[in-house]
């Protein structure tokens, strides 16, 4: 299933080059009052909804993808957790770029199983993620503002010190991150957190859809230039390692995302751009950079 | 105006050494449903609801402060903001103890007005909130966990670049912070965003209440041993300018936190500790340490 927001904040399912709205199904989900628990209501449900958007689907007039404008598949995501360091020619690039590691993001972990047993996990702003209808907006003009595509993991329950052998069980689906980076001297949560800065989408495949999310070859076009082309299966800390071991820290909500690291090639955007990113298995996405 | 919030999740008014159930007020406060704005609501509407508090005030009932349990007067921050190496006698302490800098989190900003403009301000995870009745529990055991005291600023109404000179208008009250950190060679925004690692309380004051929040002194002890003693007159980059600079990259919503920094005298705690904490104006706050 192939869940999007859409518009005004309409529920679609897609087909092909097709969006069905089923957003009358959101009127299944419980009033809530203050305070609200954390996490994204709408995935926690998602299961007990299926058979609700299935029927919904049947009713559902189509409109064309390219006529709706995408926004965020996670609409209130307590937590963005993402993994630096996680691709191998990554972590080489790096360290040799003076403009990525500013004398402050040294990428060497001698002495450390990886990059993440050294750096950990980091987060961005939950406020920061936007759909890619939306677009990113350049919070740092006259800096170096690079994409980083990656692929998204988003939690579908609550979980704390989950093992990685029943990590998957924990996944809810998955969808393409643009991790949008300012390069400088400050924390990874500063340079990647500005409003805008974490797009997800075009929408989320659920995990039942995609056989092995550790085989997937992504890629990310700036304008017609080929700029980041790579596969999952080349992950330094795989997917189950990575809930494991943010999930040892923090207790996980339904919505989180795990976004799992950017391979090599990073490389700046400007306003007037447009990032072309593309998932095998989950799809394609336009997004356009503003001044 | 002191606000709390205690128990299974009511919300009081603290007089001297006793608390008044105001909770008959949250009432007032709509109902929601998905997807729910960022925020905390309560911190939202404080102001509208500040005669109901001071009407439900008159009809309450007391209890002692000691016989309850204060939860994070925040319930639903968006986001939790540090300020990194924000007093000098903390940098100085940073630069020498390998403990703290880890030859990663190296202290130098030569070159740059302040540790701040260098590194910028961090984020932490929004769910390591709780308050001082619930206690810290141990998240690396055999590790370095450290105590940071510090100011805690609650924003209370939507920004983003807000000047720092209209700064103060967007601030709803303070309560003392606690940072709590493992040290290591992970990024602040993994260090110090286990569950329970940020401590609010404890309660709120209203920011009416702080003459000048530029000018107060504080202090932990864990156990009987002295640890922090500051003022936040030594502050390097101030309330205002912190609250300039994070709006200047996100979206800054009601009930988001700004952790101020921590001055000299951080140090390790054991499960079986006990800190006292103090902010002059705010009170005082006994946090438990759990294994």
């Amino acid at each position: 299933m192939r869940i999007c927001r859409y518009d005004e904040g309409r529920l679609g399912l897609v087909e092909d080059d097709k969006v069905y709205d089923v957003s009358a199904v959101l009127e299944q989900l419980p009033a809530l009052r203050w305070p609200v628990p954390p996490g994204d209501q709408l995935i926690e449900h998602l299961d007990q909804l299926k058979p609700a958007l299935q029927a919904a689907r049947r009713q559902a007039s189509a409109r064309p993808l390219a006529e709706v404008r995408l926004l965020s598949p996670v609409a209130t995501p307590a937590k963005v957790i993402a993994a630096p360091l996680n691709y191998h020619a990554h972590v080489d690039e790096s360290l040799a770029d003076a403009q990525i590691h500013n004398n402050v993001h040294v990428a060497h972990y001698e002495g450390f199983k990886s990059p993440v047993a050294k750096f950990g996990v980091f987060l961005k702003s939950a406020q920061s993620v936007v759909g890619a209808g939306e677009g990113v907006r350049i919070a740092f003009p006259g800096r170096r503002n690079d994409h980083e595509v990656e692929l998204a993991v988003v939690i579908g329950r609550r979980g704390k010190d989950i093992p990685a052998s029943d990590a998957f069980s924990y996944v809810a689906g998955y969808c393409i991150g643009l991790d949008m980076t300012v390069r400088g001297t400050e924390d990874r949560s500063f340079r990647k957190s500005a409003d805008t800065y974490s797009v997800l989408g075009p929408w989320l495949v659920t995990a039942d859809e995609i056989a092995d999310p550790g085989n997937l070859s992504f890629s990310i076009h700036v304008n017609d230039e080929p700029r980041q082309d790579a596969n999952t299966r080349d992950l330094i800390t795989g997917i189950a390692e990575l809930i494991e071991l943010a999930s040892s820290v923090y207790t996980l909500y339904p919505g989180d995302v795990i976004m799992t690291g950017t391979p090599e090639g990073v490389g700046t955007v400007q306003p007037g751009d447009v990032m072309h990113a593309r998932i095998e298995g989950i799809g394609t996405m336009d997004v356009a950079v503003h001044g």
